[in-house]
């Protein structure tokens, strides 16, 4: 169970040539390949490379179109709704946050609902593509349903990500990427692999007690939504996750709730859906469409400032900014490599084996 | 400590007549009486009449302007920025909430950032103003700091609330409006009337360990993010608050973080100010620049039928909906009127014997 430590070009190339031999086009296999990698970049192992062979399953299920037309097919001067055609959502995704950024460039903001995706990556990428043009950026997805909401025993939701980014001057900018549950379904699966108890407060078991068991998820448990119970405002987390259930899915016409698609391909699609794939909201606002960009920036650095040089408790040297960890952990990545686990290795090496490519 | 049931109408008409006494033109103290008896209502006790005192003294300490020139000072197509000049939140935000309305009808989407603002009532009732539009609404505000990021033994946040309501055809409206702490300060107000210890993971004490006590923000001490610690999230928690923080106070211009001033008058605002007042958030999204109304609000019939027919936890009965208790609430109060412990009474009748009006 050691970790192995790979050069960020190394992986890059490899989940290059499988995008490519499964049928992307050179572009797609690329931006699919930036968006995957910038998770095991930033941290976020869950969400990187130990997905690809996920992907490539599904696409073998005939579930992933490779080849998609990615297109608009509703909008107004601020909104869209963008149709995925099955695509992977490493590449639906970045295509539609580029239509909201496109619509604040003219209106002062953009919003895209995307319809007939898939699995989208880390949503921070897709937030942070606004940072550059001097806006907000906003993602959000939803999922397969692992989820119960507050005094529910039947899984609803997923885990439903937001991501909000926000440039600064001279700081870095500030960058939230978070589930809407008490932990992500990747901190769980450090804890399954390391055969270590979860907290409580995370899961419950079929019967809507709270468990510690890691695997529960396999015996009809759930994840809690943040706030780990009612008491300490499970409510808000379930409300939040429904939230960007609703934005994701009902406003763009893809499936919601509990008949969202599972991400893994040995599971069948719900028979009876209610929409097309999962379901993508993205949101661009122009800073200018407020204040003069630079007043602003100027007025983030003072907010971050202030709040990391906060004082703090003991045994904590300092105040975190949201995104400080990501960039931090990508600055050593870069230079250091990437650390894989066996599991993941030999997983890649077999996907390697099975469509020709060395890993 | 008896409550007292008091008619909605005697209420309202008290409340409107103190708006009146204080300066407010006729629409404004209806507009502002509206807001604030909503909360009482919708059984958010420490958000309604209770705080009409409060209100009284800040303007007695010169800090509302009881005759503002609300006004958009900024605009693009989908934006504006509205100066609140120094008003009552409860006037200041629905019609800033109108403008984003207005923008929705010509762009698809509108969102309004307030500066120069005070404390705005209960964020459901301006998210709730879209409802009728089909369109959408959310609400959001920054507050006094009583809110310690994680990590931090310093309070740099309010309570930052945020709202969303979502129209649906035959259910009622998905309403949500939560407070972005683990538990709304009015929840912490109703332990510290009854004398009754907090659940831990509510509060912290000025180390930042936790604790049970509910006077602990008299002595240094501070609300904590939803999520409750670290382990369980509270960083998400801290990063939904800066969220709100920055969108409602660094986009508009308003005071941020621990500069924005408090809503008791006993506190002077600090004497360093990075903006005007307090500042809020709103958004409105038509639904048909996404698609067809009817369509998507017999999706949400769908999303929402499900989850209030999901299989419950034992002694539950039902999984509840965003905005149940509330409606619930509303309807009960109307008919059988509205409770008022005997330190609210006692307050009102001082506030009606010092402004000449019979209680």
């Amino acid at each position: 169970m050691t970790d192995v430590l790979f050069p960020y070009e190394q992986l890059r190339s490899f989940a290059l040539t499988i995008f490519t031999k499964i049928g992307c086009p050179a572009d797609d296999a690329a931006l699919a390949t930036d968006v995957l990698l910038s998770a095991d970049l930033r941290g976020i192992d869950s969400h990187g490379l130990a997905r690809l062979s996920g992907y490539v399953r599904l696409w073998e299920a005939k579930r992933i179109n490779t080849n998609p037309d990615v297109r608009v097919i509703y909008e107004t001067p601020s909104t869209a709704v963008v149709d995925g055609d099955a695509g992977l959502g490493l590449v639906v995704a970045p295509k539609a946050m580029k239509v909201a950024i496109e619509k604040a460039k003219q209106a002062g903001t953009g919003w895209v609902s995307v319809k007939n995706s898939n699995h989208f990556g880390i949503a921070g990428y897709h937030s942070m593509m606004a940072l550059q043009h001097d806006m907000i950026g906003m993602a959000m997805t939803n999922a397969s349903p692992l989820v119960a909401p507050t005094f529910s025993t039947e899984r609803l939701l997923g885990t439903n990500p937001i991501s909000v980014a926000i440039p600064a001057q001279q700081q870095p900018p500030f960058v939230a990427d978070l589930a809407t549950t008490t932990a992500a379904n990747g901190k769980l699966e450090i804890l399954q692999r390391k055969n270590k108890l979860a907290p409580t407060g995370w899961i419950q078991d079929k019967s809507g007690n709270t468990s510690t068991n890691p695997h529960e998820l396999k015996d009809g448990g759930a994840l809690i939504p943040l706030g780990s119970d009612y008491e300490h405002g499970s409510h808000k987390g379930y409300a939040l996750g429904s939230i960007v259930d609703i934005f994701s899915a009902v406003l763009s016409g893809a499936n919601y709730g509990p008949w969202v698609p599972p991400f893994v391909a040995f599971l069948q699609p719900p028979a009876d859906p209610v929409g097309q794939g999962i379901g993508h909201f993205f949101g661009a606002m122009r800073i200018d469409a407020f204040r003069p960009a630079n007043e602003f920036k100027l007025h983030m650095d003072t907010w971050i400032g202030r709040f990391r040089s906060a004082k703090t408790v003991e045994g904590k040297d300092r105040v975190l900014i949201p995104g400080d960890p990501e960039r931090e952990m990508e600055k050593v990545r870069l230079a250091a490599g990437i650390p894989l686990n066996s599991k993941v290795v030999e997983d890649l090496t077999d996907l390697g084996r099975k469509l020709d490519v060395n890993f």
